[in-house]
């Protein structure tokens, strides 16, 4: 039998156990054309909590009853396809599920020769390259300028710190635990970093930033943003790329963000890392040559275990991890 | 003497004439270079607000116990420069004063054979250029788009109404009397118009753009703002060009938006039409042409006397001027 995890209910304010299920079924069988897929590794990340919920979005909500998905690094052990063969080792957006059928062309092969494969979860996946598109594309970055970064331990936020040092930026990281803020300076290189539990953020900001922010590159929303919008320099640019502590929230208020715009003609852009699907070889290109070049270096924390994606996706709102929040689910391999 | 209206307390909430003075000084002299002014007319404007408050801010702002100062119509009554003769009447950024010396490169002359002077500081003057710029630079709008601008009675935004329907969009006006919203439709020609003081904005939005917000020219920020953003389109852009509703509120608090912002790949630009300085002749050319041709009206609220001025600014915040509001001071000519 098969192993799958199910959303059940719809969670009105922080997903719990009681809106998933493991549900089992019988293996699927991989048609013409398809591969079955023994899942190895499974991406956790914060928008997913957006697809939990049935409401008016770019990204389809999850389906009631059925398997959850999102980033997998899985293993091929059977081939109806003549692309993939069995050991090949892949990625795709492919369900909570311990063996998936998936269509061949739906799969991108990983050549682990490049690396470790969990990297096409991160910093060479969906993480990177948001990070990368975000900050250089909606941010047009200028050497010298000031860059504050929210989740600045995160998997996006970790790589934005890094590609914004490699730019010439002033960089300032905010992040949730002493641990965290080491890391974002002696690792990652920020000039500063502020620990947004135990500091003041907007007297931090304003001492970190004596020239003002001109880029801010938010992965939070909430009072943490709050806290940096007064500090805009004149045509400031806000990356909006996650909203992490309102996802749970049902009522979120805050101080109206308006004037503060118009006083600093400022701009702030919403964007999902799909908008830029037809320029991803140009972001995997920089990415990649970055961490060959020892410029780029990334965190993962890996949870093991496939009944362990429920708490290691709830950890994410707690802010348990550094770097990429992963799954490990099996080995490669027969077992 | 000569009569001048000071700031002598800072406001914290809603102005009133407990924050200014009418103080008296003896008529200025011109220097060399410079003329002396009859005030004409006096402009009020909404961003005057946030001049009075000594915040961080772009726009310096205005000093306590001098006189406030704005877009002033006034004629030439004293010159001490070859650029300009008594009779002359010019524009610029002059103090709330019956009689003024100005430098004369601070000066433009206004041809009166072009139109009614009042336009200088309307349609052809700033509210036109920020509507202008605003809307084709910040919006980039395409024919067939749907628009939605609040305070749409107001000197920009019928402005913006109008070169939205010359621009082929669709547009729904948001304005505050049932008189506004017939102007909006009947003479500026939006597809719709919502009272927001008698409809429920969120689902009047919701009825007047069945497509989607896909642009949202925004005056007024606050409540109206919160019923807009729901409705965004993916990659929809909001021209954040004033936020009246708050800039009399000590607190002011509202729904969260960068969630929304995420979900559509939405951009929120603000700005100032200073910004656009160095593209004013292609704007005036613009307005002008379309003016000509009939393809643009506008309307004026003109109070008269200079003891009116102050009242004339407070009632901005009340929503009574529909078009441009002015304040006439003196009648051109010697008196």
């Amino acid at each position: 039998m098969n192993r799958e995890i199910h959303l059940v209910k719809r969670p009105e304010g922080t997903p719990g156990h009681e809106h998933l299920a493991v549900v089992e079924n019988p293996l699927p069988e991989p048609q013409a054309g398809e591969v079955l897929l023994k899942t190895l590794y499974v991406s956790v990340d914060p928008y997913m909590r957006g697809r939990m919920s049935d409401g008016k979005s770019y990204v389809a909500p999850f389906e009631l009853n059925e398997p959850l998905d999102g980033g997998v690094i899985a293993e091929v052990t059977e081939s109806q396809d003549d692309h993939f063969n069995v050991g090949d080792i892949v990625t795709g957006v492919l369900p909570w599920q311990e063996y998936s059928t998936a269509k061949a062309e739906s799969l991108r092969k990983i050549d682990p020769s490049l690396g470790p494969v969990t990297t096409s979860l991160g910093i060479l996946g969906m993480p990177g390259l948001t990070a990368y598109f975000g900050l250089t594309d909606i941010g047009k970055p200028k050497a010298g300028e000031t860059l504050v970064v929210s989740g600045a331990a995160g998997a996006v936020g970790s790589t934005v710190v890094q590609i914004g040092k490699i730019l010439g930026l002033r960089v300032v990281g905010i992040a949730g635990t002493d641990e965290k803020t080491s890391y974002v300076t002696e690792k990652l290189g920020a000039d500063k970093a502020i620990n947004y539990k135990t500091e003041d953020v907007r007297k931090a900001v304003k001492t970190a930033c004596p020239d003002g922010v001109d880029l801010y590159f938010d992965n939070v929303g909430g009072s943490i943003a709050d806290a940096v919008y007064p500090r805009l320099n004149k045509f400031a640019r806000i990356i909006q790329c996650g909203a992490i502590s309102s996802y749970n929230l049902t009522e979120d208020k805050g101080p109206r963000i308006q004037t503060y715009l118009i006083k600093s003609s400022a701009l702030i852009q919403g964007f999902i890392v799909a908008d830029y699907q037809e320029r991803f070889k140009e972001g995997f290109q920089h990415l990649s040559k970055w961490l060959k070049e020892g410029q780029l270096t990334y965190e993962e924390t890996i949870t093991e275990g496939f009944d362990n994606i429920p708490d290691a996706f709830f950890g994410l709102f707690k802010g348990e991890n550094i770097g990429k929040q992963l799954v490990k689910v099996a080995e490669p391999g027969p077992q």
